[in-house]
């Protein structure tokens, strides 16, 4: 699957005592470069004043280490960016710094606010400007707006109450390190020790480059303010249920990460087991579409006994390229990036695992292709339910037009992709393989009912009548016996 | 001299009809490339909004043909930077494009407001936060809130009442094209006309590249608004006297621009004929520090009837280059910039023409240069007066601590530069060349009295008496006659 | 492991009718980018004469849409390198492209001559210069100087008479296409039919890339002429027993290839179960390397039956980038690289696979990583044979003092890199694995005996001793019952 | 004037004791940037090897700070390259560096060889190849090859005797440092002595930065050979006359300086009084065509007394820029570059002084620019007499076929550029003004004889009769009385 996400990693830290915290942000960043390789940033302050360093391009492009060096501070944030066209502007560069009568302020932000148009119109009403276009610029105006009125906590959970959406966020008001995780939790956020004073990351694979130890996820609604390398933590909010985004298991984080309490890389093993489980097939080999497949077809391997053998090759330096217009060009695109091991897969009967199926078009051309190099059939097997709605929160799947399970039951998409059989894991498989209660998990995009508000959306947050939803996905949710669709979520403001 | 200058360059252009703007734009900003080499930034209304691309570097390294062939639209304005160094970064960069309640905006100014810390801090008490360091955005906050209450014209004589000090400013309002001369007219402005349609620039080489026709400067204090490719002129603001940069015609603006009605050229030339009947020599010849000194130079040859001749070669591809550290660091980097013609030189006495001495170790530099080739005397002569003062109205070139002028009288700075002789236009000689009132001047930098009240600094705007003045400052100025020193400016609303 | 390897990709094509060679070119470099990041070039001809575009950086850095356009040719030659410092200079790459009496000829060139410092004399003592320190350049001068005496063939048959060592070369003399594989066939080459025309490259993925048709292998000593889309064969050179190169299947090719005429995955994966037979262990999981041991690992469990499981991830995004100098340096460089799975290998016995092992010293790290994160037994097995002996022929291992093999036995090496227990692969499983008879193998670096005459080396071409070998491989060769160390290799020209 | 040239700069040093070389050389090439701005080399010896950096573009673009001070050394070479397009390639940059039997060897070359086509020939029947398209990879071969025979001495001069054109080479011999300049001295060469050591270099400015002190010119046919800072100088052929090239005076050379014993200042500014005299007309103020016309302007301004104003102004930055493409696209084109300052010259009558007219497109634009600017009449004056026929020397002029006064007299010429009058400079003007006899200068382009033998073209060194040469040519040449076209030019090699 290629997901055009619209993804960030961020990370803080902060230190006893004088420290480098650049270089340890720059080290944190490179292990979140796989959140986002867009552009890079880091903002530190010197016991003076921040300073934010941050541009285009991959981390080692962006940063030297004679920038490093200067970069002097014993706390600081940085961020990691992917975006869609558009967006990719230096000014939608993150840590957004600025300066305020609070003070100078960065931030640096995961997620996607779903109200960030109504709040730049009410922030626009009252005389503001944007200089960008993004949430993070949003998130700003009402932070020092707040901080007008209120001390720093409660300016915190005004400026929570006004969020709706996704978000992990990193704040530096002058020297004071503030992390905040949406009340849902829906984007990842951990806390870890390291020698001489504390990090916060988007993954828990930072705290390990760092040679630190994760101590536990930051909770949804909790929130951290460091100071001198010690911290308090508040939980300003409390939802009764969670939305932690499910894709992030399936698909964005490192399988070396623990998120939420779950190893992604176990995750996806049980996942390729279940897998395995509901969708039996006889089959000569178990191969995955690399790399992302690769967890989940061992996984699907160990729980068959089908041989697991690699039938598809990734180039592995596949960059920028072009392609020459011409008849051919789509298959070109494909075999650029895939070669098929002709001697693996001809004549026999494949399990072909993927992690998602989004519009379809490349499993096609992949079975396309492995049908050319003589594979007798092709059993395609799906890491994750069909894709039926966006995403709003973060992960920038496509449109609904473009979502093939959308608009076809599975029957249809197997047609579409050209499979002798497809088979999806079920929400309930899912569920079960990441441990994590479905009443605390985001499936927006999978049931087409989302936990905040969107408008034209169905919302968990409201009660909803089991008939209105799609009959695959009332099916699921009636053998779960799920409390989502009649009760709704519940934030609930702890301190005022 | 080597003015460490913050200045900058700004057009607009307005099409009656639909028509590539952008080339417009950059063929103008390629004219007033002089007016700043750091950042370049075009922004055009393509009929439904506004697209800005803007980037460090000069000119042609910030666009190419397709980036210019994209940026559809039939107005537009545009913008080149330079800045010392801390502003250099690319927040600084502009047109600065924002979004507000009244619509989408892009500024570019020149000039330097002297309140612009006060007006920042008064919005910030608002709670408004600032992403950058620039005026611009400072200008920007002002008119988006005097446009929550008033009138696109009212709004802009509000904002032309806060604002204190230089700017030249051209702003987009989703289509409308707004030009604005401070009511001091401190930064130049023209208007031009081109092929369907009209210019606004800093100078008029900028219209003269367009193969345009300069209609006139626009006045202090005027407000022009294009619409279609027409416009209309408001005469908000009416100050008795004006305040036009003399430096302008010294050392920035382009010799073949026309500046408040004077060609600089000819300024040039007749300040280099006044030099020579206020300080005559005997000598061989007469020489300029290229290539800011040679059209001085020339009239001062003309005037005296002494033979003019290149003594010092300027290495015409002088780029970014490094020196090794070492005993002759210093030397080494004057003659990689500077060569002498040692046989136009060994022997002979030389008047030596410079525009300007800021610190006098450059001057030095080459006197040494030359002593070292053999000249027998330099009689140095400097276009401009002394400078004692710092600029605070947009030509950075020094604080007062560095001006050598400042503390030494000229007997002291020929000593330190080690001049045979040293002369200085005077004041007077400085406003006559000039052909403008010298109550219509800004002479900041040679009185130390600015047209503006900037805090511990003494202002033309309120009654000084002539003891207040340094004594050589206040020869020249009973000599004029002045009614500056005991007559306040006034600037007058005349809307409102 | 990570070998230093000095290796190159070569690929050439012939087209029928005019056709865009340039490419098909690009398309087949981007499929042997594994084989050199370090420069690429293309040499075609264009009917009337040869045009060449070579560089440093990765295919997709070097050329650019508008280069393949302009690089019009219906025959052509391309070349991708990587090279040890020193040797990475603009001069060196290729293809070199010379002009001379018998026209204008480009060469691109893989593998490494043994005696290029002979030549390199002989042909200066002619009165000959070197503008370059490649190989190519002494094979141009000879072929030239063959070409003044010879016809083609004739000149090709005395060139291959005169080089020692292994080469793998596309060379194009004006419009003929000429292809030549060493008489020991070191390095692989193969040919492909694609639509019009013919490719030959490196490895059979640049043929799978252009939708072609693997033919079958270019034979050792085999000459192929093209023109016009046809080719002409000739054995210009038969050698008894041939040397193929086992660390092409090890460590360097693609999984996906075949190279003479086995499936590099295949081999992996039956390295991996023989492994296991040969060194079986009581553990938890087997865990691979990552990426180079992942088959061998999966080949490891399926044999042992032992869960397979990955302990160690690798850092997808890893590029250039910069540590700090300090005392945890060189921790901090492999955790930037590889992160344990703490979860996955915490309290375990672990069976780790590598391909091999070079100097020990990454080993180590690894391991001593992986205790930190609380493995309970290391069981390190390893895909290769020790590596006694450094490589002359085209893989730039390590020198002799570097390889920890060369002076330590097994149980040495196992307390170096801090093992619990260690096992290699053994040399007559590994030719077991590969599926072609030891005596068409190179194993140099796992003899100490050599398939050409090098310097200080021993050689197979003549008579050895058993009792000349090492004790340990005087065991394994008496096992293989091999007839290379008692009966020369016989080079015999076949043509004159 | 453009002239497209195709010229380089050269520089070499030679130390005492251990110095820097490296920063030496970089400093001289800095001051020779005008000679060429495509490539820029260095090559050193360290007491033990050469090292060579060259690339592509300026030389503050090619070495920085970390070049300079790893490339230790205490002798060296530089070179700056400018070239017409095609031989625009990393391959052609200089120094060429070469392994042979005599050692290794450095080259690099100003000037251009008329016999390269016919060397490399015979060097490629001999066997030999060529990586590059340039002159100096034949001086190489040739070189080498003499070396093979003869001692370093007496295959110098064998290479001088092969050698037929022009060339100023420095060349390294290991660490040898050898200076040859070609019998006829047609492109300059100094000598010059710096702190330490001495310097070698195509113009004298390049010893003015290094604060170092002119010796003399190299003499045409002499050589010099340096080693630990100290030289033995061979006049190894002496030629009756020499042909130094007028252009390097008119064009090419910087003013300051010192060629062949002449100050190109003093050439210029002598060749405006000459002009002024032999075209004498009534006009309002004398304006030069910047920067190349303006030394020429004030000597015809001083002699006439008719007034020095600046009519056009010249943008400083001009750069690399696009033009669209459009109806008034050359037009421009000239106005992007100059721009004319109205107020000078409208309604008058003008002396408009240029150093040369090639094409004739550009003086037609410029003066239909001043026509439209209101100037009243337009009087071109030209530094230097009708060039009719190509160079084929070093200054890549233009074809004859472009060459406007190859195919026009005076009168179609100023037709051609709309001239009102037009007065080019006489042969006898330009040959007194130089202050070199005639007969010891190449004016090839102004009479279509030259100094050596070019296939189809008439040369000095056979008799010609005063007949064979185009009309107003011969008058000129009848007036200077000159033997040149009755006498050959000899050339003795004075050793052998």
């Amino acid at each position: 699957m290629t997901l055009l996400h619209e993804e960030c990693g961020v990370v803080g830290v902060s230190f006893k005592e004088e420290s480098q915290a650049a270089l340890t942000l720059y080290y944190a960043l490179y292990a979140l470069q796989h959140r986002g390789q867009e552009s890079a940033g880091i903002t530190v302050h010197d016991g003076m004043q921040l300073w934010t360093l941050k541009d285009m391009g991959m981390v080692p492009d962006v940063f030297n280490r004679r920038d490093i060096q200067r970069l002097k501070g014993h706390t600081g944030i940085g961020h990691v960016r992917y975006s869609t066209t558009g967006g990719s502007k230096i000014e939608n560069c993150q840590p957004l710094h600025v300066s305020s009568k609070s003070g100078t302020i960065a931030i640096a932000h995961n997620g996607n606010l779903v109200n960030s148009k109504e709040l730049r119109c009410e922030l626009e009403r009252e005389g503001r400007i944007f200089l960008s276009e993004s949430d993070t610029e949003v998130i700003a105006h009402l932070l020092v707006k707040e901080l007008m009125h209120y001390d720093l906590e409660d300016a915190i959970q005004e400026l929570i109450r006004r969020l709706i959406g996704s978000y992990s966020l990193v704040v530096l008001v002058d020297d004071k390190l503030i992390v905040i995780r949406d009340p849902l939790g829906i984007k990842p956020m951990c806390l870890g020790r390291i020698e001489n004073g504390f990090v916060v990351a988007s993954e828990s694979v930072a705290i390990d480059i760092l040679n630190g130890e994760l101590i536990r996820d930051i909770a949804p609604g909790e929130v951290l303010i460091f100071s001198n390398g010690t911290y308090e933590s508040r939980q300003l909010v409390k939802s009764k249920n969670y939305a932690h985004c499910v894709f992030e298991y399936i698909y964005f984080a490192r399988p070396d990460s623990i998120i939420d309490g779950e190893l992604v890389y176990n995750v996806r093993m049980r996942i390729g087991q279940t897998l395995s489980e509901e969708h039996p097939v006889k089959a000569d080999i178990v191969s995955p579409v690399p790399d992302s497949g690769i967890t989940y077809a061992i996984g699907f391997s160990k729980k068959s006994g089908i041989d697991y053998m690699e039938g598809l090759m990734k180039n592995r330096y596949i960059g920028r390229t072009f392609i020459m217009p011409g008849q051919d060009m789509r298959e070109t695109a494909v075999r650029l990036k895939l070669n098929t091991i002709k001697p693996n897969i001809e004549g026999k009967s494949i399990v072909l695992v993927d992690d998602s199926i989004v519009r379809g078009t490349t499993s096609r051309r992949i079975i396309d292709l492995m049908r050319k190099s003589g594979t007798k059939e092709v059993h395609m097997r799906v890491a994750s339910p069909p894709i039926i709605s966006p995403c709003y929160l973060g992960i920038d799947m496509a449109t609904r037009e473009e979502l093939v399970a959308a608009h076809k039951a599975v029957k249809g998409v197997e047609a579409v992709i050209n499979a002798d059989s497809l088979g999806y894991l079920s929400i309930e498989g899912l569920v079960r393989s990441i441990g994590i209660p479905y009443d605390d998990l985001c499936v927006g995009c999978l049931t087409g009912v989302y936990p905040v508000e969107i408008p034209g959306e169905r919302c968990a947050k409201r009660q909803l009548k089991l008939s209105e939803f799609d009959e695959p996905v009332k099916k699921e949710l009636r053998s779960l016996g799920s409390s989502k669709f009649n009760e709704p979520i519940k934030i609930e403001n702890l301190k005022r």
